[in-house]
């Protein structure tokens, strides 16, 4: 069977998309839909987490959403039979409520990756299935940027779950031939993130503040960060669930190129036509201790396996982040 | 303060050992009592697991037994309360179970060792934790002896959700200051081990069939592996507990030299007086898939941080192994 490597496979597919009505899924199921895929949402709509109605704003009549929870095995089973692709964004992503609610995290990102596993492997052996990790389970780096090889050393129980999902998904690739993969991503931001508050990314919490006039907190500043523009990540996620090369592979995505926090509160303030301000503060406390320090990503593989290169600047991709925030605010405070 | 190094610290001291009717947790036990430690022993006697109030046979009036499971986090913070040291030694050992039912595998190695911690972080945060934890984390060997820089790529969702548990251990102790230090044990064997089934080590079966008179299978043949005795390992556990330098840390413990699985049966028929057989046989295909070839380790860091090395060889071992079993054989069986 040759294999089409283009996003053209979407048309007509059958896909479905955990943690659907979150930031980065809802994204995706609009992209999909503009390709003509069928898709379907699944989200818990947990109030903690990413998940908002007002994502589909504008498509909701073009895709079909199941409000379940992925720790239930049952339903999972149900909605995984006759799916093309499966793109599994469900997680818990705040760092600081995996450390103060260990159980939860656990719950979501180990139990619910093996529930979901276990459905696609009875049910539905033959599904694309990409997973979405995190750059967290790196750890504090050793080199800069950190590519595929840099040992894996986790600094806060979410990162130490993530990694037990991913490494779930290339077992079951590995065992049972499932045709996982995984994207371990960086800072994502784009319309459609939370930013009522940071558990998702700081960035969320700055732009809120910068569209409000209100001052934002900058901790640190110094630190190195990378950042993927969502419809790049969108974009990462469609070519790696096409390409068999990729099956059984981790792979980093990244961005344009680091910026210090400091560089980032300049370029968001710029995008938002210079209104906006910052003070810089040192670490808190507790959020310190699992701090990583300097990250950058190498998306080399990533770019030798499926072609993909980020394609919007932190400018632009600021100031269109801005223009979608200023229009909807209500909708996600 | 200073510390002492040698055992006398465990004198008068208050032991709690989570998975204590198991095999290596009733051989600590054994020897905790010895040096005149007042040990409260936890275990579940889940029927799959290696507890067996057998184990306790000769001083089971010298010790506390609690039934009860590592899940539960309530009876938990009223057992860690007031106790010097924590030997947590209850998991789920087998690899091939954790294939077949890996949610029960997960709620035993990664929920009930967030649970022994967070009760440890709230109710007793003194307490000197080792953690048993397995080779079986490092997945097939870039190199051999693997040491603790090896990378850690589990093969089954036994070692993936051992590696969690590990980890976790270490982030309670770099976060919460908790006093907690890792083994990494390889093949452990000894009296009181698990013998009716594969589920602790292939050697349980192996040794039984050789008492029965019984030929046993040797899958593959020339794999490498390395054992510990027992009381070696009950040695590691005890020292690396008074040693503040390792609080942090995960140190391999090994075994003399390595031996092909081949030589391993002829000694074990050796240490028989020469009674018993084996047939070698290709490794079953679901086996095969989760094996991970040739292993031996560096114990090094171990032995510089605290003095240890194994004092048993294998062939002794196998003969004071063979003698506790022969004694004993319907109370494994």
């Amino acid at each position: 069977m040759t294999e089409m490597t283009t996003l053209a496979q979407y048309q007509g597919a059958k896909v479905l998309i955990t943690g659907g009505l979150g930031f980065i899924g809802s994204n995706l199921a609009l992209r999909l839909v503009e390709l003509g895929a069928q898709v379907v949402i699944v989200d818990s709509l947990l109030p903690e987490y990413g998940g908002n109605l007002a994502n589909l704003a504008g498509f909701e009549d073009r895709v079909r959403v199941n409000i379940s929870d992925v720790r239930d095995g049952y339903s999972l089973r149900y909605l995984v039979k006759g799916q093309d692709f499966l793109f599994n964004l469900a997680g818990q992503t705040s760092h600081l409520d995996s450390m103060k609610d260990p159980f939860t995290d656990m719950e979501i990102n180990c139990r619910a990756q093996l529930a979901i596993l276990e459905a696609c492997r009875e049910c539905q052996p033959t599904v694309r299935l990409v997973f979405a990790s995190t750059r967290q389970i790196y750890g504090i780096p050793d080199y800069l940027p950190v590519d595929e090889r840099h040992p894996l050393r986790p600094v806060d129980v979410n990162g130490i779950n993530k990694l037990a999902g991913e490494q779930y998904h290339l077992l079951y690739h590995k065992v049972y031939g499932l045709r996982a993969v995984v994207l371990r991503l960086t800072n994502t931001y784009g319309p459609r993130m939370r930013i009522k508050d940071a558990r998702q990314t700081f960035l969320g919490v700055w732009v809120k503040a910068a569209l409000e006039g209100v001052p934002f907190e900058v901790w640190g500043g110094e630190q190195l960060r990378d950042y993927t523009f969502v419809d790049d990540c969108v974009d990462a996620l469609l070519r790696v669930g096409t390409q068999e090369a990729a099956w059984g592979q981790a792979l980093n995505v990244g961005g344009e190129r680091p910026y210090t926090l400091k560089e980032t509160a300049e370029l968001l303030i710029q995008a938002n036509a210079g209104r906006g301000a910052y003070t810089v503060r040192p670490f808190p406390a507790e959020r310190k201790k699992i701090d990583i320090g300097h990250y950058h990503a190498d998306y080399g593989r990533l770019r030798t396996l499926v072609g993909w290169e980020p394609g919007v600047p932190l400018p632009e991709g600021l100031a269109r982040t801005l223009e979608y925030f200023r229009a909807r605010l209500p909708l996600y405070c």
